[in-house]
């Protein structure tokens, strides 16, 4: 136990997501010993975060604007619509240069062992956006793991009787990956959805 | 790559030490989640650390006051000073409760290779704290490391010609491990300090 503000510090960081009490001391020792201006740069950017970042009205994506950039750039393919969980998930598919549509970030998935229900994601603004019939494809992006299948098979669901093509992305063995040591689920989808060469 | 505010503290966060880029954006979309009011006490708590947070004049050591809670107890026998490289080490033999003494914190350890010289540490004030020959006993308790060890050495030498009784915590098996896994050194010094039963 330390005195004071120190120990304060080291209780508070400890709340953070992957942060121990060993790594909370260690950060608590590396701060102290900083430059007061460089701690007072990142204490900023945290109380920054909460005021300024806001979620686009069309697609929740994080923005710092009401609209994000990506909704708003008229240079991307508005006829088709990408189903991600959360906004991290959107930066992950841009990053790979692929894809020049728009987004819908879910903001989760359904989950009822968390609690989180299809009323709890952004499905309804979802279905608002494909109600003018000027998107003709939704590709469901949610993550292969229970929870996102789930989720894909509820939209799947939900979009079908509307007339927009729905697809879903490819599962199958990662690029770099080894055969040998690939799970036997991945392995029997890389069969399932086998290509034509 | 986020927009603004959010992107900001991502970087920021990435320099505090073992937080890498995943960490820095999952630790991002927690506080953006978080409550404000959260976010706040977690911003105060840094400032405040680098703003009320002392060094004890006698010691060393981290503390609120000019002279430490250890420092001005007076049950505390001020007879022995174990000394240590650093704050954490102080709170780590504090949760032991078999030491009674008083501290003093070296600031680190002899390390050439980091540029750290015996001038960079506190050994100028230990040699001051000795002068009044009321301390009976030195305990080097710096880490059991190269860097620990040859500091051990040179303040070994430093104050032998003081008269003081100068030892060094017991290296050995560490208790609850297992003489299979031990290293060949470990192993060979729990031989070299055995004890009668």
């Amino acid at each position: 136990m330390y005195e004071g503000a120190l120990q304060d510090l080291i209780e508070e960081l400890g709340r953070l997501p992957g942060i121990g009490p060993k790594s909370a001391q260690r950060i608590a020792f590396h701060l102290l010993a900083a430059d007061p201006a460089d701690v007072d740069r990142l204490a900023t950017a945290m109380q920054e975060v909460t005021r300024t970042v806001k979620f686009c009205e069309v697609c929740g994506n994080v923005s710092s604007q009401q609209i994000c950039r990506i909704c708003s750039d008229d240079r991307r393919d508005s006829s088709i619509i990408c189903v991600v969980e959360e906004p991290k998930d959107v930066v992950a598919i841009e990053r790979t240069r692929e894809y020049r549509g728009r987004y819908h970030v879910l903001g989760g998935a359904i989950s009822p062992i968390d609690g989180v229900g299809p009323d709890d994601l952004r499905i309804a603004s979802l279905l608002s956006r494909l109600s003018d019939s000027s998107v003709a494809e939704v590709i469901i992006a949610t993550d292969p793991n229970l929870e996102g299948e789930a989720t894909a098979a509820y939209l799947a669901r939900m979009l079908s009787p509307l007339g927009v093509k729905v697809t879903r992305l490819a599962s199958g063995l990662p690029v770099g990956g080894d055969l040998e040591y690939a799970d036997e689920v991945t392995l029997g989808r890389a069969f399932v959805g086998r290509r034509a060469l």
